[in-house]
């Protein structure tokens, strides 16, 4: 006998890509379509999303760029990450009730068959929020990036943009919990304290208030051993002024330069990298998934202890998507940006 | 008793730095000087330098720049690689009539105490000037530069850019030697085809001629695993898009941008490293110099057997050292750039 089918009283809402972006991301690049919820077949479940990921990465899927994932196609729902709770299920794996956390899209809800979802125990997270973050891609992306690129030492000097974002306040953490000195970058006073403050680092430095160069060759006079560069552009330059023998540059992401209209600037002090004999080496996380478990065991007990702390910085609202991706892209979130549904 | 001095009975010339070039040197960057020479002390040896080996490197030296040896300063000799002939000894490590390499100096004769001079047997070299190519720094640097940072395997897509020229000729054919298809390029109709004939690349791409990117995607349809990049500018860029999956690039040089008036011109698809997982790496081979043995034990029987030859392109005379520069700085060299004197 068939189970009867179950009928959502609301009707599924989802963000469908409408135009790629020619520099930031615009409200009217995604159209809101709404549809009757689809039925559930057997094996699969109904997932309400309650956050969803804002990435830099976002950027990317979003023009035609090979990348290492295809580009979102003009009309599809944008992709995301999300987490969120099963309401429905005839899936004995995910029974109602349990939060999981996959690449859900920008929607309110969708059915899956549970493939490339992950349960988790949102009870034991400070906020379900840090599943997207510390204990999600953000965070394996800190951890392998500077484990396995950056092959950090203790006493090593450690340089890290966007440092009081999603990925740069993780690294910040785990390179002083490594025993390195760290100097962050981050924009404006208040998130130059809470890099200090609350992540830990030894130094900050200002970018929008302070002549990088000067910063860093005040703050690395003896240069700079590991550079965690999530933006390029003028800072990863000044950087390669300053590089230490053998200086790893972790190549995690160029946000400066994803809303460039123009051509990318391109790093002009790269030949640096002969003289210091240093590499500046791409790094994708998803090339680490199947090791997450081994970075949890690692960083859960830095979290225990206070030395990994996680912001998180919530829009509210699936139609304040393109908002929240502004947000990222012009240094306005502070801490991890999520869409709350 | 002190040993009677002896007088030599031509002048010492030397070409010292007059001032620091803008763009490509001029010859009035130089002065010639000449000098009565020193007479030698116990333990020394008076060299008559016979060739200098014209290195891309030399346009940094020039400039005030940090690397990974200190500027020449105005008024010094210029510094140089070369060979010659001890002429005069007080040392019996050097007697009269051996060969040597080493720091020269720009400059018809020196007095050295032997340090940092190598003896070679010019008479086994099909040309003396081989000791200053596939036996010198040039080949070192070909050979350490592809195995260490480029670690090639059999059945890979190399690229070389500068491929007739000193260093590049000589990866064509090591990259060959291990097995690997290798992709040349050069400028002009000549060096093509002494890439392609002589040198044995698969194929040879004629930038002066032939569109860059659409010529590497066209002979590298499924990517590039190794670059060895000697130039920059416009070639890196076009390899940067057409990297496969962990593709190295060995950064040995930037010659298209040593003699760059205004700022260097940055690889503006770096971030292609991201998605490619590849990294790009400098490389110096002064770090390489105490392995010299290795890389000549491995290069001498691909010599014997044919598989790695040098072409030495030879300009006369002390005086013309600046025009043998800029030959080397627009490309009009084929071969090993060197002066004779």
């Amino acid at each position: 006998m068939p189970r009867p089918e179950i009928v959502m009283s609301t009707p599924h809402r989802a963000l469908h890509l409408a135009s790629r972006p020619e520099g930031l991301p615009k409200d009217s690049d995604f159209e809101l379509r709404e549809s009757a919820p689809a039925a559930l077949a057997d094996g699969q479940i109904r997932i309400a999303v309650k956050f969803l990921s804002i990435d830099p990465a976002m950027r990317v899927w979003m023009t035609e760029a090979k990348s290492y994932w295809p580009p979102v196609g003009l009309g599809e729902i944008m992709r995301s990450a999300g987490i969120g709770e099963v309401v429905e299920s005839k899936n004995e794996k995910f029974p109602v009730g349990v939060w999981v956390s996959g690449m859900t899209g920008v929607q309110d809800q969708l059915v899956s068959d549970g493939k490339g979802m992950q349960r988790f125990d949102a009870q034991r997270l400070p906020h379900p929020g840090w599943a997207l973050s510390v204990f999600g891609a953000t965070g394996l992306t800190a951890y392998f990036g500077l484990i396995e690129i950056g092959t950090p030492k203790a006493g090593e000097v450690l340089v890290v943009s966007a440092a009081a974002g999603a990925v740069g306040s993780n690294v910040v953490q785990i390179g002083k919990a490594l025993g390195m000195r760290v100097i962050g970058i981050a924009g404006g006073a208040d998130k130059c304290a809470f890099v200090k403050d609350t992540l830990g680092a030894d130094e900050v430095i200002d970018y929008k208030n302070e002549k990088i160069s000067d910063a860093i060759k005040q703050h690395c006079p003896d240069g700079i051993d590991v550079y965690f560069d999530n933006v390029g552009g003028e800072i990863l330059d000044a950087v390669l002024k300053r590089l230490k023998l053998r200086a790893r540059i972790v190549l995690c992401g160029g946000i400066s330069q994803y809303n460039a209209t123009g051509e990318t600037r391109g790093p002009a002090n790269y030949l640096s990298l002969i003289s210091a004999r240093g590499k500046m080496e791409g790094f994708v996380v998803i090339d680490y998934l199947h090791r997450a478990e081994e970075a949890i065991t690692a960083m859960a007990p830095w979290v225990q202890a206070g030395k990994l702390t996680s912001k998180l910085d919530i829009v509210e609202g699936l139609p304040n998507f393109a908002e929240a991706l502004r947000r990222l892209y012009t240094g306005k979130n502070f801490g991890k940006q999520l869409v709350q549904i």
